[in-house]
């Protein structure tokens, strides 16, 4: 037998994404002739801005030239009349244009820590944030913050209770994927003056500034100049503009420091995407009513989505206050494993649901095991069928279990 | 005044990239009117296969999904069918689609790396090879090609005597950025049999496969089967269609322990570029007479180079076999002063160029210092404008340094 390679500790041990890795189970349940509703990923199903798709449509190329690493600079000027907007004044020198959220974080991360250093996040977290950490080889540093309190930002003290030599930053998803937790100015004042007074960064993915509810206020972690030099802010097109394929995102900090070294990162991988740049330029001629149009319909998906799943015997909801997730406690002692269950032995009249085990959104993997998130970016119809299928799915399961 | 967070070791000890570093000259001479001819940069001015460009333009999305993380099916299928017409038999579970050949590096080196883990490369090499591995705290261990040479495999006792416990792989480009080497089938067997006999990895990066001149013939790791879990191939549609902009790109291995593990970094970004796969899927239906008439008009280049570069007095021409660069050595003492020059102090009738200092191929720093890196990617009425450019210029430089 041929001998094989070894593949470095690292990569062995690296978390496999829990949005995703259920993904050959909803592929063979596809394949099956089940039609399975994807509340498992945040991929709206609301149209793009016509004027971002249009534009790649009357594109005249003769060849897809490679861009300017730091993004497009009449993009990067749009971006600054959109955060003005927003009440937020940046320069395009502020700005450097990713390929999605996702390039974002993963610069931001291995600009700021070394092998082994530390960065502290509320948990539960944006799963592939451990990803790129971990793929850093830097360590997530959690701390916890509870159901019960609507995952609210944790105690002060406990948070600067895990600042040490080590910790590079505190990274916060605001409002919060996967708890839809919105968080306060003063929350944001706090951590800002924290991280400040221990000379680390203040890390915030906002790409779901748009989508607050109940007449709450986003504060982004730009507004305060006071800051500036602790600040990082991580943005992207894929929610807003319903446009998760383009792959388009942005890095924002007023330290320069810190964005020329993420433009090293940035030339290595040449230039962001071409077609999805245009469209991201576009989008933003889009009129205000757009999104407004959009923040109302999930504000309907919501409440359809707090009430049909809210009356499932057994199912708690944390109410979300903003982006698109909810997270769900469900009945059962394996929120995982009842997810796998909804995929290879379970549908009503052929449909079944796919659903984010929140195991995987902790550091701490026995947290959340009872917990899922929920992605209400489908329509209110499919939620309701959704609701449907769950609370068939749970009698199912129990039944089998017992 | 306010202090600064610190910024990681790692990030600060980053090269920056050679062929970008002078693109701020660049932007100023552009500023102050000058027109730059690029040869800095890998960028063809040929056309992109028509069947890419209208397949985009002819789409009809409603919104931009994420997609698979591995790359769509229908495209690693055809993917398959291209490789076949080059002998090499693959199946789709063989390819991870990335984007651009850039992840596809940062992919393979963090799935085999551990930090201080070491990559054999011989240099001169593409420079993000070595961003890349810094970026993954990997090490490049470079063995020296020679421009005396033709800059053909260093010896073999050379590149054995490198192999260690930490050696993980030993990465190629062929044919070579920057070199224009096409490595011999001999010398690619004797390289695969031996990360066999170290159980190491042989990873070549082959995007510029098609680009071979005087009826030189390409030898692709993956067209032998015997060392089938030691090879990694890395490819990219950036230069075969002229799509550079497209940031699309693949990883294709027979070892799938392998490929599963780098679906982990895939799947923390989630998916490569919708509409650029759109198009790189498409440009696989391009007749067979577009990468024919390609090829031809590089070999023209080629040929035009070599002619009116060559008849400069001083300048000394590494013949390309394949790709389309060229190492040049120039006779001034510091090329990349020299490249400086002709961008802040030079101009012939309002124009003048863009080169790619050499050094920032090497490791080390001091070798190729009168060497540069030349595209050959514009057409020959601005090659031969180029070296009439670098002709005025040298005596300009050599009169003002004397």
């Amino acid at each position: 037998m041929q001998t094989k390679p070894t593949l470095a500790q690292r990569a062995q041990h690296l978390p496999f994404s829990p949005i995703r890795k259920l993904v050959p189970l909803a592929d063979a349940a596809k394949a099956r002739g089940i039609e399975v509703l994807h509340f498992n990923i945040g991929q709206p199903d609301v149209a793009a801005p016509k004027e971002a798709l249009d534009r790649v449509q009357q594109s005249h190329m003769d060849l897809l030239p490679y861009g300017d690493s730091q993004g497009p600079l009449s993009y990067r000027k749009k971006l600054c009349d959109y955060y003005q907007n927003h009440g937020v004044h940046l320069t395009p020198e502020d700005i450097l244009v990713t390929t999605g959220a996702s390039e974002a974080l993963s610069f931001t991360i291995n600009t700021i820590c070394d092998p082994d250093d530390e960065i502290i996040i509320p948990e539960p977290f944006y799963a592939n944030y451990n990803g790129f950490a971990s793929a850093a080889s830097a360590r997530v540093v959690p701390v916890v913050s509870k159901f019960e309190n609507g995952f609210e930002l944790p105690p002060l003290e406990l948070i600067e209770n895990h600042i040490g030599p080590k910790t590079k930053a505190i990274l916060l998803c605001n409002p919060n994927n996967p708890t839809g937790y919105l968080y306060r100015e003063d929350e944001i004042r706090t951590l800002g003056a924290m991280a400040q007074k221990y000379n680390i960064f203040l890390i915030v993915d906002e790409v779901y500034r748009e989508f607050i509810y109940e007449g709450g206020s986003h504060f982004s972690v730009l507004a305060e100049e006071e800051w500036a030099q602790n600040a990082i802010m991580i943005d992207s097109v894929s929610k807003r503009f319903s446009m998760c394929g383009a792959r388009v995102g942005c890095l924002v900090s007023r330290n320069h420091e810190f964005l020329n070294l993420t433009l090293k990162l940035a030339q290595f991988r040449l230039s962001p995407p071409t077609y999805a740049l245009m469209a991201s330029e576009a989008a933003l001629d889009a009129p205000a009513s757009y999104l407004e149009d959009v923040r109302q319909e999930y504000a309907r998906r919501r409440a359809t989505a707090i009430e049909h799943f809210g009356a499932i015997a057994g199912v708690e909801i944390s109410i979300p206050k903003g982006a698109f997730y909810s997270i769900m406690k469900l009945p059962v002692a394996d929120a995982e494993d009842f997810s796998k269950f909804l995929l290879t032995d379970f549908n009503l009249d052929g449909t079944t649901l796919m659903l984010a085990p929140a195991n995987g959104f902790y550091s701490n993997l026995s947290l959340g095991r009872n917990q899922i998130r929920f992605a209400f970016v489908l329509n209110s119809e499919k939620i309701i069928k959704g609701a449907a299928i769950m609370k068939a799915a749970l009698q199912s399961y129990q039944a089998q279990e017992s």
